[in-house]
């Protein structure tokens, strides 16, 4: 059973095994359960909680930069991805959207994730073991622009040329399902965003969210002096 | 069946019969199939439709103001929604928000849609059977500020004064379970945060999306013109 | 002397002469001394106000779009426009952003106004007499993209293709002194800021400013629902 | 004379004798006319210029923290500041709004500033000087919360609690002029906002700027990915 711990200040460690190391001390799990408190040998406190995905995400390890949850978000919303949804993710990098779209089909729906580099699905499967939804991801090394061989409500595309994806996604999509290009530049959302209505699709829409965090102070409220300037911009598209 | 109409100019009309009447003509779906087109008796086209849950969210009536969809993903983002969840939505309105997470929550989870208006709990109730999900939503005329009755992996909260549900969401959430105040002016949202923190919550986040949509003509690409400027705060907090 | 009169609903007329025409009837400004109030013949009050340059660029005749404030405002920041400095402004356009240039050079400084189409420079002239500006404006009908002539400490193009300016920049800014490129399209702004660079100009810099205006009300603050979404990109750059 | 030195990897410096000590090496400047390139005695080539304004506040000595240009620039272009126009620029700190101010009315115009603190009037005493403004910029140690003695054109106002001078304000501004208050938190910009109102002033506006620098490389164009998130409010209001 994977815990989550969280330490007096606010920390996390993903505890795999009924005993973590942590530069606080070793922490024994085995009657931990969730929502209980454990001391380490050191005589440190830790939350020990049942992860949930977006603890995984959070934890996991990464290959890359991975897609902002802002931007999964607009993705599940946009699309309103649902249980028993198919989707073909592309491709799946450290597995962290992966994760987040397979967790929602889940049980009846499934997550096809192409990938061209071996170490990056490497990568990407022991992630989707950690957040316990192997059995809905079906990772494949296969090159997204060569084809798509499922039926898809969604099809998600965190790769630097999404436009050569264009027309297979037009015939793998299921009608009035979606197809989403992640681009950190302007140009290459352009590019989707005309490959897209090229290819016939419809409804296609580049958009980009800017994230402010408020703080909230006895002194006043604010937004934050410091945020992420830019992650990248979603190009939807909809088939039909 | 339920089906989405699209004309040729992308107006969209939800058909509940095999009948709809439009200002382009009657339309007879007896026969149609979602992937068809079917033509008018005036000789118009539309494109027929499965719809999707986001169709329903567009074209569903409403009472008073809904969540956008940019801040529904980010809820569903940052609290990893899944399916087998259970969750609590007070107040209901007219049902926008209910329908995207009992599409996720579904089959073997639950909404829980507190409301105190009989009149919005009807458009609402008349909301979620149009979106095919009644059987993953109960709704319930009752003041969530008088307490929660659920164990809940999310509480979300769309009402005046959520700071006075804080309590009653610490009682009522799962360990790793969130809550979420959706509040358009900065002094609820402010409100929230503290009261949420009061409450023994923790990693209260209080958070601001600003949607900007690219405009890609062929003479350029830029933001578009015009744009919605704010919507409301949402306000995270987290049981453990 | 030109007078501004505002009437109780917020509404402001520009009178250049002694008697003006509205739609609450006739007002006589013989004897009307800015910070006093005149009664039309309707009886409808005015406040009667010497109009600062603010409220010129509010109301006089335009020709196209014009630079907003936000942005004239980065471009008086970012290079410190001062008393006696020497601007080039290609294209005037209506001369919205040669009179604040103006305001600031006066006495000793100077805008040489470039504008190859006469019915602007014309708008322009006028603009630029009402605001009471017309010795420190000098329009010249040119062509900027042939060449500059004068010795600049600013030099502003509005212009479609500034990076066809990006040399003659060069060649004309003393050393210290500012271009400025305003565009509407992220492609223009690349290619400016390309051609700039490609000139030898220093510290290039492409800057966007999002405007929000916060509404207080009794029910709350928020940024205001709508909002301009986008106006432009301004390509700095510098001699040295 | 005072000069801007700029190394090759852009640093600047500013040397105020005709020597000046730097980590590339001693730089004698007493034959090194602006627009000429210097070697140091290491044999470091620093380019050598007249500073221009937004060099001095670049590179002056700060007493706490400064109004940004974004900010500065919006209180030029919103009030439309010029040559000639007479200031009230409360607190000082250290002098950066107020050399912009004086470098534009000048030389007729003159800034009144206004400090409380004897240690924030010398640092801006010294900036001004810097800047050679120092005939056109009065620094008095006065409360401004006490009473204006000039009559403004503009009063900026740079202070913790700018509600207390709305009255003050009120009084000294002429007719058409402006008061604005530059504020972090949202609760100080409602304060003032209200409290403008309260005392019978006009065209009362809170606007918040936000600055994205867009990034333009040969991989491809978009904003920076780290930026400022919120440095302040601005108040803007106006007498008539």
């Amino acid at each position: 059973m994977i815990r989550l711990l969280i330490d007096k200040k606010g920390k996390k460690y993903l505890a795999k095994d009924n005993k973590i190391q942590t530069h606080l001390g070793v922490v024994e799990l085995e009657n931990a359960s969730p929502g209980s408190i454990v001391t380490s040998h050191l005589g440190n406190e830790f939350y020990v909680l049942k992860p949930r995905i977006c603890d995984i995400y959070d934890k996991m390890e990464r290959a890359g930069s991975v897609i902002l949850k802002k931007d999964i978000g607009l993705i599940l919303a946009y699309t309103s991805l649902g249980s028993g949804d198919i989707v073909v993710d592309a491709g799946v990098g450290s597995g962290g959207l992966a994760i987040y779209l397979a967790n929602i089909v889940k049980p009846k729906g499934k997550v096809y994730a192409y990938e061209i580099r071996e170490d990056h699905a490497e990568i990407a499967r022991n992630n989707i073991k950690l957040a316990g939804l192997e059995d809905y991801v079906e990772i494949k090394i296969k090159d997204v622009r060569k084809g798509i061989d499922e039926e898809a409500d969604l099809i998600t595309l965190d790769i630097p040329d999404p436009w050569e994806v264009a027309e297979h996604a037009y015939n793998a999509l299921k009608h009035s399902g979606y197809v989403v290009a992640y681009s950190p530049y302007i140009e290459q959302a352009r590019k989707a965003n005309l490959a897209f209505r090229e290819a016939g699709l419809k409804e296609v829409k580049t958009i980009e969210l800017i994230e402010r965090e408020i703080e909230v102070a006895s002194v006043g409220t604010r937004p934050r002096t410091r945020m992420v300037g830019h992650t990248g911009y979603l190009t939807f598209a909809r088939k039909y």
